[in-house]
């Protein structure tokens, strides 16, 4: 038997198959699935991939089977449409698109009304009852062929319209009449011929083949081929031919065109929401000019269609089981439907539809489930920008959407300054701008309404904090420049200058920045969210845990349901005023016994923070990560700071820097920090372990049950867990001696080297955790540094050299490599270590996917993340199951 | 049967064996081996560790059949040496000895003497003629034995003799009468008695007893327990107990004692060389007091005894094949040896030992070959200060030996400083003293006799520019400071201040600092040296090659052997004169047209530096790095330097210094460069590979066989390769094509980043070569910062928290395990793929068997390292081979 190269749109039953998909081109597949779905698809058939590959191996000419095939689908699609090619009552006008098995955007226009010619045109005229507007298309038609089917320069074509207009002393196209519009069509057909050195071709027959050939050219020319290169799609797919016949909504008042949603895609409910116009084409919609009316205003104006319309809602929502948004042209009264896709639709509008279609019976718990978009419900979590206010205010400059939100408030260059101006008065809204910002800020970004800054990428210093902190943050503008000294921020693309106290806005899930004070619309969590969440809680399989520094944002997390604390940065509570000071005593300390005086002043500070944290999470897990960063992050930078220090410390200024020019490092993020501050001077640590095995002592007084996990940083090797171990334990032992007491607590590796990963069995054997910090471990396993890969990774992602940009999606082929190595290594010697995430991956959907993919038992993130990788984690369990 | 659990010395054939050191430990299984080899040692035996381990699991209670055992063995040692336990006339004294499978300095003391009682120390007066002798070594006996066997606190003896010195109103012991020797014995005993409670045993039996159960002991001792842990050593292996007789070389003309070599350790000359004492004990040879004789003399003298140890030469050399240094007591003209290890000697010595001994036929080729110290070659190929001079002169300050060889010149601070005063003076002789070295510091590096640096490590900038130029290099002395500012190196721990001008003396291969001008001696290499480089090269499979940035140095490293150039850093050539400004121009360009314009005008530089390249490796691959370090490394950091910048370039101080800031890393190890440069500024790149071919056509037209190898640094991900490899492939056919030649060529990967090795298999694809760059390899996978990195790893080192420096020896068991699964990956999907490593640890012997043993093809290192590579590769094939 011969191959089969082409199929009418009603020959193929579930065509929604990667199979099919491969062998009709995407496009193709998806006409054939709405047309077996039972919906009014105007007729046409697909030239397979397939037909595409042999035309090319064959050079370039058709298989022997094909033009017999596609002759016979023409006759099929005559019959079924009452039109023939050519005819000159009721001519066949199709298009033919070009469609693989993914979209190549830009590959190919589209060819519209193929049919038409001399003859035809005038049918098309009498048939629409617009004579102008049929030699309108007919001159359109010609100049679309010529360009794209005949590569015939479309310069050529302007040039020709704009010496008509020109001839006849008019500014617009619409202005030409039926005469000059024939006259066109003329002068067009001579600039083919000219060029091509033959005529344009008015056989309809010739003009399809013609185009089926374009169509497949197309697929092989440079530019493809270089898409697919970039976009690692496959070269040998070849490309699908569609061939379907045109329906016209501009045949009278029985005509008409639209669109609409099945539902209301802005708040969820359902109703026939969409809009139509009689006697129209659908750019007419597009156009604007009229007025459209609403979709049950059909009710009244075409009875019959408004009932075919609402059997369509029925039959799309039942076949897709999903929001569509789809459009229809009304052919003397026939309803037909063009296209149907997944409708777009806001967070709360999601929820509500997930859910309703779940009580409907439409949708099972998991499809519901599975239909929302995680990261989409971040909109849900914060304060936004009034959509409607927004659009009064100019856009100033863009950075980076860094933490989502939206703020409102008077810049200001210091962080002390914002600290100040909040703590004189509880009601400033300042915003915080800064080059960039370190540590020493945090107390005045949590004093601002929000943080912008010039420099650093989404994961640079005020991008993580901020979104700790759920606060709003563009980060890395680019356009803007900020200087600190004299207070100013210059935006020189816009020839602007803002000084201290005056307003601008910012909104952190656009990374824009705009002019004076834009309204702020509070969020809203509706009961859908409530029982999503508890859907998806029902299914997951990963704990969710939030990283969180305070007691307060404990709380948050806890809230957002958050099951433990995955990470306590505990030098985050260094920087606070009182105890900055003790810190910098350490660190200047000529001896041992000189740091352990100041430590000695930081432990109560300490002891106080944790046990605030044991009681926001009484019953739950908290891990404390010991000292992470290097200690010149803790001294002054600026002269006058450091003039200060000195009168304070009573050392000169000369001694001071000397002492701050000896830590200073080439490449701090690879440098003295973590357990090596630990190993090198253990006092430091021992502080803190005693604080908190002292904060779990008193919060079990208070009957608070207090679930202490040690976390030790920036390790790599099994004999530096050792020696941690064994200070962990010994300070422990010593301290719940001397109390008396009994306090089960865990000791736990920050896996974020990749020599950790590489030893994981080694080190398990001293461990009852791991937790990932995947930031750092891709700042390692790439050679990136988060804070100037600001440099390249734009530029990486916008040419596809890498994916994503590595610090906000889990690179699951490098880094994640590391971390599967590290999970089978660590559980072969310890099969039931408890295995987390505690980078910024863990609230990043494909991330957490991957997480739940590789068996890990939870992943911490910010607390306004919690949300999202619940309902991440459920998806992953659910797609889990429906693999198997 | 039952168990053994006693060895008499001659019992066991072959002891050297993994198998016999376990169950005997390493000391007792020495022994054995000498006595079979038919060496005249005095007779003794061994208990076995199992003895040992058996004793403890039993409560501490000896196995049945132990004392059975150790009776017969008494009674056959008593009978081999002819003498009794408690005879009173020639009593048996034996020395009670530990020793597990490995030696652990400090876990227990010796008991010598063993025996001694009030009645044997009469006979033994007699025996050596020397009354107050036997009382002294009977007091210090019970000493011995009461401290460590019995627990007795030393302090108590040492308080006793002093009260005895104070009443009879000497000053040393020596002065003490016999009978006030008597007294003191009657002392100690008193001591033992009211601390123990107990008499002091006086029967040598049971002081046996109980030395053996003190050594048993002593395995289990705490602090024998943590040195264990520290030192990764089995726990459970137990210590072996050797009992040997004592034989003394104090009897009387006929006897004595001595140390020999038997070769020339110094010269490697096949001669005796040695000395002996007569009638004398060890001590007294190593106390100095009086004048040993030469051995030879002892012909004269002993000539049985002469004889015999002549044989024993033989035979030590026969059995053991090697040099040995020996220790031997003549007793009543009976010649005894006591202990024999290999000799330590010079690297000459080595070479010509090793060499004569293959020609002797003691040994094979490959056995010569694994005899020597690769690492000991480095001696051979540098000056060396003057040994006995050198004792005239203070050491002032102490560093780590970061580049072997010595250097003696007038210290200046500033590299152009070097430079124009070696430019002045051809002759002038300059020690370069800094903080630390840039790349901008280069041409005086080379100008300068030597490089002394107060910070840095091992692979710091000094350190490895240094080794690579065969420069001595003394880097991280923690007790100098430098003031470049006022010229003057301080060194506050003596209190010394020079200035520029003064005079000082480096010792690079021991990392000190010396006053003054120490004379220097040229290195030599003998026909020896050739004659073990030919043997290495005919077994090594590994290639070795160099890494050499100028074609000067490319000749160094051909001359020594290297098969082509592993690493050429093509950046080092940026920083000369007339290019740095070039460079600077290039980089402050502010766009593509003003970079190209630039890059125009250091094209034929780098043509030039290729060329010459090619020429001195003629026939030989040269592999070329492109520019690798993150651009602000070429700018200026002073504010001079700036200033005078901005009116070359012709832009403000302030633009410019802000498009320095603009630069500015926070960490650039990990920040824009490599190849990231590369793929955001393409054109830098062109020039480079452009340069590279027509230097190669250029060299081809003057009839050099150019074989340019195209390295691509930092790189992480397939899709850079993709893009590098097509940046360099479109660039040389662009300008094969416009010259109309053919150049072959080949691209690869520095493989230094962790995600580069677990995508190995991808990038595979598009090189033709991998070179490790195991320098920032070992960076990233440790997270260390190599030059910060001193701040720790000297600690971690002292307290084995590391084995060794991993930026000196590759860590095997982390960064080993990435390398060893890119070469897997790798040749997964390229079979053929050329894989070498071009870090530091290309010159390190055990990481050149390391290499050798997971099948790299090549190691290139520095120059000077050339001949120990070949030598270290020789000793991994010889080994595998022995191993199969």
């Amino acid at each position: 038997m011969s191959k089969k190269y082409v199929y009418f749109f009603d020959e193929v039953e579930n065509a929604n198959t990667w199979e099919w998909i491969l062998k009709l081109g995407n496009k193709g597949a998806q006409l054939c699935e709405m047309t077996n779905a039972g919906l009014p698809v105007p007729p046409g058939f697909t030239l397979s991939t397939e037909a595409c590959v042999e035309f090319y191996e064959g050079g370039k000419k058709w298989p022997s089977e094909l033009e017999a095939e596609v002759k016979k689908n023409i006759e099929k699609l005559e019959s079924e449409i009452g039109r023939k090619f050519g005819d000159k009552e009721k001519p066949l006008l199709v298009s033919v698109r070009s469609g693989s098995y993914v979209s190549m955007p830009g590959m190919m226009d589209t060819v519209l009304n193929l049919g038409m010619n001399d003859e035809t045109v005038e049918a098309f005229g009498k048939m629409t009852s617009n004579e102008r507007g049929a030699w309108d298309s007919y001159r359109r038609f010609i100049q679309m062929f010529g360009d794209v089917v005949m590569e015939v320069p479309h310069e050529k074509f302007e040039h020709a319209i704009q010496a008509k207009k020109n001839e006849k002393g008019v500014e617009n196209d619409t202005e030409l009449s039926i005469e000059d519009l024939k006259e066109l069509v003329n002068d067009y057909k001579e600039i083919v011929k000219e060029t091509r050195g033959e005529l344009f071709p008015s056989d309809p027959w010739e003009q399809l083949k013609l185009a089926i050939n374009a169509v497949f050219d197309s697929f092989y020319n440079p530019r493809a081929i270089k898409y697919r290169k970039i976009n690692h799609l496959k070269q040998d797919a070849g490309t699908g031919v569609n061939v379907q016949a045109m329906v016209f909504g501009n045949l009278g008042d029985d005509s008409g065109t639209g669109v609409s949603f099945t539902r209301n895609p802005a708040t969820g409910e359902k109703e026939h929401y969409g809009e139509f116009l009689i006697n129209a084409q659908g750019e007419d919609v597009v156009a604007g000019i009229r007025t459209p009316l609403p979709v049950d205003d059909l009710k009244k104006i075409l009875p019959k269609v408004y009932d075919e319309l609402i059997e369509v809602y029925e039959k799309l929502e039942k076949h897709y089981k999903d929001l569509q948004d789809f459009e229809f042209t009304i052919e003397n009264e026939k309803l037909w439907i063009l296209q149907s896709r997944n409708g777009k639709r806001t967070a709360q509008a999601a929820l509500k539809i997930a859910v309703d279609m779940e009580g409907e019976g439409l949708i099972s718990r998991d499809d519901a489930l599975l239909q929302l978009k995680p990261a989409q419900l971040d909109q849900l979590l914060h304060k936004q920008l009034d959509e409607n206010a927004k659009k009064e205010h100019k856009v100033i400059a863009m950075g980076l959407p860094a933490s989502p939100g939206a703020a409102v408030g008077k810049v200001m260059f210091h962080a002390d300054d914002v600290a100040a101006a909040v703590e004189a008065d509880a009601d400033a809204t300042v915003i915080l701008v800064r080059t960039e910002t370190s540590p020493e800020d945090i107390e005045g970004m949590n004093a601002a309404q929000g943080i912008l800054t010039a420099r650093g990428g989404m994961t640079s210093h005020a991008a993580v904090v901020a979104r700790g902190m759920g606060k709003c943050c563009v980060a890395g503008s680019n356009e803007i420049t900020v200087d600190e000294k004299n207070k100013v921020l210059k935006i020189p693309s816009k020839g602007l200058e803002l000084k201290e106290g005056e307003w601008i806005s910012l909104d952190g899930s656009l990374g824009e920045v705009l002019e004076g004070q834009v309204p702020l619309v509070e969020p809203k969590l509706s009961g859908d969210f409530d029982t999503v969440m508890k859907w998806a809680d029902e299914v997951r399989k990963l704990q969710v845990w939030a990283n969180a520094d305070t007691p307060n944002d404990a709380k948050i997390a806890r809230d957002f349901g958050a099951q433990g604390i995955g990470l306590t940065r505990t030098e985050h509570m260094f920087f606070e005023e009182n105890r900055i000071k003790a810190v910098r005593e350490m660190i200047l300390s000529k001896d041992k016994a000189g740091r352990e005086k100041a430590l000695a002043k930081l432990l109560p500070f300490q002891r106080d923070d944790f046990k605030g944290l044991f009681k926001s999470m009484d019953g739950l897990p908290v891990t404390i990560r010991l000292l992470d960063p290097p200690l010149h992050e803790f001294l002054p930078r600026e002269d006058k700071e450091i003039n200060e220090l000195a009168t304070e410390m009573n050392v000169s200024v000369e001694e001071l820097k000397e002492k701050i020019e000896s830590l200073h490092e080439f490449n701090p993020m690879l440098g003295f920090r973590g357990c090596r501050l630990g190993i090198v001077y253990p006092e430091i640590n021992e502080m803190q372990v005693q604080a908190i095995i002292e904060a779990a002592i008193e919060a079990k007084e208070d009957g608070i049950d207090a679930k202490p996990e040690i976390m030790i940083p920036v390790l790599g090797h099994v004999n530096e867990m050792q020696r941690m171990r064994s200070l962990v334990d010994s300070t422990a032992k010593k301290i719940l001696k001397e109390k008396g007491k009994e306090i089960s607590y865990s000791v736990g590796v920050m896996m974020e080297l990749p020599r950790a990963c590489l030893t994981a069995d080694e080190i398990a054997k001293h461990a009852e955790f791991f937790s990932f910090g995947t930031n750092d471990l891709t700042q390692t396993t790439f050679g990136y540094s988060r804070d100037d890969a600001g440099t390249f990774i734009p530029f990486y992602v916008e040419n596809s050299i890498l994916e994503q940009d590595p610090f906000q999606v889990l690179d699951q082929s490098g880094v994640g490599k590391l971390v599967e190595m590290a999970v089978e290594k660590g559980r072969s010697t310890k099969e039931k270590l408890k295995i987390g995430i505690c980078g910024e991956h863990g609230g990043e959907p494909a991330s957490v996917e991957f997480c739940h993919r590789i068996g890990l038992n939870y992943v911490s993130c910010s607390p306004f993340r919690v949300p999202i990788a619940r309902l991440a984690a459920a998806q992953a369990a659910i797609r889990e199951k429906k693999e198997k």
